[in-house]
């Protein structure tokens, strides 16, 4: 069977007002009725119902995620303890879904993310699934770059090595690259963008553990001996403090053999700051991204995303407005990444309470 | 005895969202702890003890002045049933002084600017007072023009008629000049800004009024007879509706003779849009006039007036921002003559609740 792991234990201070410590990028909604996670469930639906989906969050986020989530059956949000990236996340997951299907096919993926054409996206992901079932293939999912983004993690695959389900072997993984190498990736023809996105057996994913990150998987070994039991949670807790706190892609797959890349192009975006928001966005024809009760006169190329106030915007162009009850950013479009070193300050000024 | 008459029924929208029509300009805190019209009250005090003063405002004003004013005896706060300009508001005033002194000289002057020179302004207005002695004479002050302003209206003198008291005789007053026209009333040394503030006998105003605004006049020598009786306030409501609407600065001061101006300078200002209180302000070393829970990052030369919300200024350069409960204005410095426009917009809207 396949089941879906949604990991949904991120921060997303890039998005502050809105997104808060108390409810991060993935519990807002930035552009529809729903947040980003029920808009990732609802995506899901067609391949892979609640039923078979993990959601697995920081523990006081779990709460949250039960009250966005009502069809999820309770006991399938896994809480973690402390967030150490993705990889003891996978494990869990991984364990998890191993005891109750030995031969499951897992398909992970992020809660924050956007995909504006879903049945491409849901196409991809079954072939990624054909390609998931030969043994110990470790299938990632890549995104045909449109321009040289310096924001994203890239794949470079090998193009003399395509299998007959459209997947490629893959070469490498690259790190967020500067503007020059994100030139030269993109005019390669064999660099995608790293979605995030991946898509493998459960025994595959424990069996490359088990041989690249051995801590961490004796650490999750050990406990799922008690799933299920009354010391389930306590011996989760003693797993994750034992584990290696480094994500998925740099523990395991660039060091994994047997690991491949599905190409896919169906509007995707990770939707990583509020510049990206006003990118994916309808515009009316000055430019504008307006929500809420919002005045504008000479005024360009803004996203005004207003609370409960009015708000009057008067020759402005090119900027960010975000309102909320306690708290209001006003940001260039071009600065809207360094929102983030508003919210470090916050949290290293006694300010915690707004951040 | 010197009087003074602080007019305070102006509506200032330019000063949206912190003024409002429920509270407008001269009633707001826009640089100190008090007021403006307290500010006024309080730079007056020397020369007109508060037993002297009158204040004339719409009658929906009277409570909030009576509240800023507490050492204002209430009878001395006349308030107007409609507003029509400055002569019948000067009118309303003469009538009412002249009933209590025959002989009084009476200073004029509007609640809602700012003096940053205090001892200078009221040395000032003591010259003045001199040449208001003078049988028939209506003396007004000139500022110094310090450069070629097209927001302020320009009084023309005779600079070889200059009285012993340092007073000269007054040759023209001009409109809001455009930019060319400013330039030549700066370089030709004898215009003066006209800061509408008037210095005169109550009866000579009186006889002036008689002579440019008959119909006015009439109205209110009817309702004198009335003055400390049970039918003041209707005699006073009549004669606002007999009245023309006019200042009199159009209304008697063009078409009189015998009208002085002296030439001042202690550092005014009429204050007219947010820009002006920013130009006004003490900034810190990048330019920024902040007040409130204010976080600015890579920002310069912004007015950032916070209410009860913390605000974050990210990659924000000559914007003004001005947050209260239920409205938010950010507005380039360049545009904040437009603000009025949003209040107009909030009045032809159903929105007047935030007007």
């Amino acid at each position: 069977m396949i089941y879906s792991v949604i990991m949904a234990g991120g921060i997303g201070s890039r998005f502050w007002p809105r997104s808060r410590e108390a409810r991060p990028k993935q519990f807002i909604n930035v552009f529809e009725e729903q947040s980003l996670l029920q808009q990732t469930l609802t995506r899901m639906a067609p391949l892979v119902p609640p039923e078979r989906t993990l959601v697995v969050t920081h523990e006081r986020y779990a709460d949250l995620t039960r009250e966005q989530l009502p069809a999820l059956p309770e006991e399938q949000i896994l809480g973690e303890p402390i967030s150490r990236n993705t990889a003891p996340c996978i494990a869990y997951a991984a364990i998890k879904i191993q005891a109750m299907d030995p031969e499951a096919i897992m398909i992970v993926l992020p809660a924050d993310h956007l995909v504006r054409k879903e049945e491409r996206f849901l196409k991809i992901l079954q072939q990624a699934v054909e390609v998931a079932k030969q043994p110990g293939a470790l299938v990632t999912i890549g995104i045909q770059p449109s321009y040289p983004a310096t924001g994203y993690g890239y794949i470079q695959y090998d193009p003399s090595e395509s299998s007959r389900d459209g997947a490629c072997r893959v070469r490498t993984f690259a790190e967020k690259p500067d503007e020059a190498t994100a030139e030269r990736f993109l005019d390669s023809g064999d660099f995608l963008w790293n979605s995030g996105i991946f898509v493998w057996r459960a025994d595959a994913i424990l069996t490359n553990l088990q041989t690249h990150l051995k801590s961490t998987w004796r650490a999750f070994e050990e406990a799922s001996q008690h799933l299920g039991t009354h010391y389930e949670n306590a011996a989760i807790r003693q797993a994750y403090y034992k584990s290696t706190r480094i994500s998925v892609d740099i523990g395991i797959m660039e060091r994994a053999g047997n690991v491949y890349v599905v190409p896919g192009n169906f509007g995707w975006s990770d939707i990583g700051d509020w510049r990206a928001v006003y990118d994916l966005s309808n515009k009316n024809r000055h430019g504008n991204v307006l929500r809420g009760n919002v005045i504008v006169h000479d005024t360009s190329r803004c996203l005004v995303n207003a609370g409960t106030r009015l708000i009057a915007v008067v020759g402005i162009h090119d900027v960010v407005v975000v309102d909320t009850d306690d708290a209001l950013l006003i940001c260039h479009q071009n600065s809207t990444q360094q929102v983030k070193n508003v919210v470090d300050y916050l949290h290293a000024n006694q300010h915690k309470n707004f951040a």
